[in-house]
């Protein structure tokens, strides 16, 4: 059965019915709009948009895996500015030829990425379109915290992340040569695993800045040097690379710090601190007067845009 | 100048440098995620899709009557809940060889409409796809009030609509013809003219239920009437055909009730009352015990899928 044959009403109807619940979501799907609790009186908003062929593809991933992935992608970033995800809105866009049961698995995918974290999709949109598209909106609480932006770093703090970093990018590059293992990494790719309550965590133990590592490590670090006036070094020998990132690289003959440095999609948090860093977190570097980001004092270009 | 030739980073630069502010936008483009007011407590969150190719032509409309729609049909949604917009999120999806221009005007639409409401775009993200496609999410709040829903109506009452119903249909339906006029009717497709106002003063005034009239209106009031448990019947005769809607479809050959009854993306509001009727709304119908929508108490098939 394909979404053309079953139409717009009843696709909306299956994913509706597929859905879990959540305290925030005072009126669900259903109507012109959602209502969502936004307790003090703030709400945290970001969204991305996962397009086939470019974010995933449908023979790498599952639906079920594109659905965890699409969510936590949007989750992260509400985590990243210290707050607590409440709702996700999901707009879908695919061909008539798409099998309702792919979208099932999205939504389950959805459901069960949000239920991590307290969420819950409250709403949506379901069109046609030549390409598969997933349009993801995520709400949050910052439950009376100020956010963590990208520009509080000041010079003399740390920097540390929490969550891994390298994982997602070698398992992206396993399935590129054609492999399928190892599980771990090729697992990574395709379900990211962001450290959701460590970002409410480090703003509560008064964390300066803050960003989800979804571009490189080194690029996303730019974005809080560049948005806080100050330069930021990472010390090579304070980043873990696990023994598996090294095997994989060496199968691959790709050195691993490239993917711990430079990859994206992991979805890890990186935050700069003043005082002592909380547990779970690791100090990677240090903030300095200046503009840019160096490793080991050296200029490192990594990451990567989507349309160059 | 293409996307593909200034990169990600810049395009979202100059969307950003476009953007007006609001009031309830704390916090704006350029970090992990927004932070807007929500000063009651809630937030009122919807999300839409528009396709190139499905939901606008870039040969019949150019990017900045795209971004006013694309704006225009979420912002309706959220009045029709009874809400004031505070902000929006825009993710867009385009191939590489678009023109930066067209993209200016489209942010110049996206804010433009935004700002009739008091809202503005406060983030969002651009990634690249084959097709051009824009997903909007509006927020909004309820200032106090109980959000009006679908499923309040109740027999007895009658059945009220405010803003213009048909003139878009009609322009869709010369633009399909191959002509470019009567320019009101093209403008008409081109930029709804939701009466964002009046939702919240109809939840004031004690409209029971409410819907933003997107696919056409004999389809939404069957939304109510299902949502509800009741039945509706629109009276012929109470609805306004313009002299410039007969004068197209007389020369069409289209009846222009189908446009009126039948036809989408007016983003009229309807809503039902059981007390007196705000001004600016005009009666069109009556709620009875009962299921589904009648026109003069007979059957009526209108609107359409998006996928059938």
């Amino acid at each position: 059965m394909t979404v053309g044959e079953v139409g717009e009403f009843e696709v909306i109807a299956r994913i509706t019915a597929r859905l879990g619940q959540a305290k925030h979501v005072i009126l669900g799907p259903g109507d012109d709009a959602a209502v969502i609790a936004a307790a003090d009186g703030r709400v945290v908003a970001t969204t991305d948009l996962l397009v086939e062929g470019r974010h995933f593809r449908t023979d790498w991933s599952s639906g079920y895996d594109i659905g965890r992935k699409a969510a936590a992608q949007n989750l992260a970033d509400i985590a990243a500015m210290g707050a607590v995800p409440t709702a996700l809105l999901v707009g879908l866009a695919c061909p008539p030829a798409t099998a309702v049961d792919w979208i099932d698995l999205l939504t389950d995918g959805l459901r069960d990425e949000s239920a991590l974290t307290g969420a819950a999709v409250a709403g949506g949109d379901v069109v046609r379109a030549e390409q598969v598209m997933v349009a993801v909106t995520a709400l949050g609480d910052l439950q009376g915290r100020a956010p963590v932006t990208r520009s509080g770093a000041r010079a003399g703090e740390v920097v540390a992340v929490c969550g891994r970093l390298g994982w997602a990018p070698a398992g992206l590059a396993v399935l590129g040569r054609g492999f399928r293992s190892p599980a771990a990494v090729v697992a990574a790719h395709r379900r990211p695993e962001p450290p959701y309550a460590q970002g409410p965590l480090a703003a509560s133990a008064g964390a300066t800045a803050m960003i989800d590592i979804s571009d490189g490590l080194t690029q996303d670090l730019a974005h809080i040097a560049a948005a806080s006036g100050v330069a930021i070094d990472v010390q090579r020998a304070a980043l873990e690379v696990p023994q598996r990132l090294i095997d994989v690289g060496a199968a691959l003959g790709v050195d691993p710090y490239v993917w711990v440095l430079g990859g994206g999609d992991d979805h890890a948090l990186a935050a700069t601190f003043g005082g002592p860093v909380p547990p779970g977190w690791r100090v990677i570097g240090s903030v300095a007067a200046g503009d840019g980001v160096t490793v080991d004092a050296e200029p490192y270009v990594a990451g990567h845009d989507h349309f160059l």
